[in-house]
């Protein structure tokens, strides 16, 4: 079975067809521009795009979207995380939990899946941990909220240090997409 | 003539109608969740927001978007000023700036306004200012960022110390909706 992944994110599109290959699903990429809704809520805004982008192309499609939820912050960034991480950085992160106490943090992914107007069915992946007190990158290098996010089953290293293979053993998004293989395969 | 203003806040359609008094145009406000696209853009934000509000009730109407747009910070908060302000709050932009000696930001405003599904038109207000060291709130109050913004009309008040009436006379909204009536009135 072949399903379209509407995304332009390289990264993502590398860890989906890895994953989903276990259950037989083929990705395709396609470049598409899904329109995001300002919203709270990563599930109504992945419901959103996938509806948009099955209007476009009228197949099998899903999309993903991931935000860090930072507790003491109300959620912040949440799901604004990749413009917040684009203009204030790790470094504004940092600052803003400076003298906090309460680090806790959730990274979530939400993967949404449509093929037809009337059917679309979403996966959560969430990931708790918290937010290291400094920029801490590895030799793994690391991309967004990578270098300060501790995951509670990560052995005190952040996403960035355990690399991509270690990481993508507990992250989000590998939960989020192993959820919809399972579902997908069982049908 | 009667425009409907998509907008639940009581604040904007308070100015609105009667800033656009002046030229003749009676709003009325229409309860309508226009969705709201993720853009660092205010005006592509706006556009989507009319075009979906027109659709909705196929008469005249336009929307009003605004956002605090600090340069040392790349633009944030941006568009997304007011989930930014409902999670981390002016205590977190000073945090965020605290450091810095450039406190330059622009508060901009973006009309919308639709007649038809191929004719929409935006009109744009801004003012310009600094980022107060603290929050300066005097007794009028204010919402948002207004305790933190110190306009350069302002006589080195913040919009909040300014009180409405003051803040009305120079706000970035007043300035989109003034440009708007004018337009319209010239028709």
């Amino acid at each position: 079975m072949k399903i379209h992944f509407a995304s332009s994110n390289k990264n993502k599109l590398k860890e989906a067809t890895k994953i989903l290959a276990i259950y037989k699903i083929k990705v395709e990429s396609i470049l598409l521009e899904c329109p995001e809704i300002q919203s709270n809520d990563l599930e109504e805004i992945s419901k959103f795009s996938v509806k948009y982008a099955f209007k476009e192309i009228k197949k099998p499609v899903f999309v993903e979207d991931s935000g860090l939820f930072i507790e003491v912050l109300s959620g912040f960034p949440g799901p604004y995380s990749s413009y917040v991480y684009k203009t204030i950085g790790n470094d504004g992160i940092l600052k803003l939990i400076k003298d906090k106490t309460n680090k806790n943090a959730i990274f979530k992914s939400v993967i949404a899946y449509c093929e037809s107007e009337d059917f679309i069915i979403t996966f959560i992946g969430q990931t708790s941990g918290t937010i290291s007190t400094k920029i801490l990158k590895g030799n793994n290098g690391g991309w967004g909220f990578d270098p300060i996010f501790l995951p509670k089953e990560g052995n005190n290293k952040t996403y960035a240090e355990m690399g991509l293979e270690e990481k993508n053993k507990i992250s989000h998004r590998k939960k989020s997409l192993e959820k919809f293989g399972i579902w997908f395969k069982g049908r």
